[in-house]
């Protein structure tokens, strides 16, 4: 079937009706902005599995999402969205990028969790940008930007509580927002360690891409070990 | 006499008495995290003209300065401060690094003035930053960054203001602020054509040291006649 668009890690398909498109994941990865490229075997049907999971989650606690239900192994159906070009980053402890740009040591506890956002522009390397200049650029309104920030922190304390109760750490993660056609916002796009920052909370290991952008080895086990905490639905999850 | 500081553009030197130090203004020039180094003939005396100028306004139209009077054509005294670590840009226009990272062009008049922070540090490159996260990192406390707020818009004010009246357009600029023994805070620095960009109303030339940084020609020259227009003293100025 025709895609409607191919990412560097889904692909969008029709769906079998008006305003709603099929999710495939695909086991590509990449990191820098394309210029590391490999296959993370089953990473695919993984990370389709955790975001369903997580969008499931979400959903039950009040948190608007775009997951409709899971389709296969490797696809979810999901409602249309014209995606906010921005990505929503929570951070609850200094790493990666954030730890580069302002030389700090990573894992330092942030006073509160900070939300940052980048422009998503693959040409322009996903520049980091402030509220008030994605508003002015016309990337967002002023009462989405609110939400979005209400939302996002929202998601980040539900998540937390969602991994800490499987012995995980949410360090930081990565959200996209897309507007319905009544022009209500959803959480969109994925949920998946290739979107968070994992740590494992006894050992500090991390459980995420991180594994593979730094060549950590044990990628897909870390990928399959977030899956199988994910099922094992431990009380009150 | 034994420097304080030297840095790209100015020499700081101590003062006749505790809590002022001696600011010698250079010829030397630098653009692009200082890989372009050059000299501008008679940069730092009119430099040091415009910025003491422009310190007095602001200070008559009770905006706090560190400025305490000249010295030399090239030296002025003034209160000597604990720099905030971070460069505070107001953008009227698209123009320079924005227009860049964000794949504008250059010259769009934004809807209302922006307000832009890097974190001052040249090892670093002074990364772009926003407040939330220029306060977790500890470079600014809350309280000071709504009172830099608040400053340098009322600064943008009152320069857009005194640039119109000569003929000039203040298209976007760069302050730095700095902590006195007693916490308060005072616009430190300078304030010329190296940390503002200006347009010629009539002609859209560049009036500053964008002449430099793009070898448009005509540096000293646009520098010295910024000079002549800031000494011509309108009616109301
Ligand atoms: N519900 C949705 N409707 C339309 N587009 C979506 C939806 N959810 C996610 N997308 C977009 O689909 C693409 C998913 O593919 P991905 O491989 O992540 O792309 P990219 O490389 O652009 O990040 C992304 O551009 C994402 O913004
Ligand atoms: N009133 C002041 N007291 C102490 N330091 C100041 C004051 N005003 C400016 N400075 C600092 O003095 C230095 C001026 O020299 P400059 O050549 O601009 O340095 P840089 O290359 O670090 O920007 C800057 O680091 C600036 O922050
Ligand atoms: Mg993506
Ligand atoms: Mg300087």
């Amino acid at each position: 079937m025709d895609k409607l668009y191919e990412g560097k890690a889904k692909i969008i398909y029709p769906g079998p009706e008006e305003g709603v498109v099929r999710v495939y994941f695909k086991d590509d990865a990449t990191a820098f902005n394309g210029q590391k490229r490999a296959q993370i075997a089953g990473k695919g049907a993984v990370n389709n599995r955790i975001s369903a999971a997580l969008f499931r989650y979400l959903e039950a606690r009040g948190v608007p999402t775009h997951f409709v239900r899971e389709l296969s192994e490797r696809e979810m159906l999901v409602k249309q969205v014209q995606i906010v070009p921005l990505e929503v980053i929570v951070r609850n402890r200094t790493a990666g990028t954030f730890s580069r740009r302002y030389g700090v040591e990573e894992g330092r506890v942030l006073p509160e969790p900070l939300l940052e956002f980048s422009y998503k522009n693959d040409a322009l390397g996903d520049p980091l940008i402030y509220g008030e200049a994605a508003i002015a650029l016309g990337l967002v309104t002023d009462e989405e930007l609110s939400r979005i920030r209400e939302l996002a922190l929202r998601v980040n304390g539900l998540l937390r509580d969602y991994f800490a109760r499987r012995g995980l750490e949410l360090v930081d993660f990565k959200l996209e927002f897309g507007r319905l056609p009544d022009g209500g916002l959803v959480l969109a796009d994925e949920i998946s360690p290739d979107t968070m920052r994992l740590w494992e909370m006894k050992t500090g290991e991390k459980m995420d891409k991180d594994r593979f952008r730094r060549d950590l080895g044990g990628v897909e086990e870390a990928y399959q070990e977030v899956l199988r905490r994910v099922l094992e639905a431990p009380a009150s999850a």
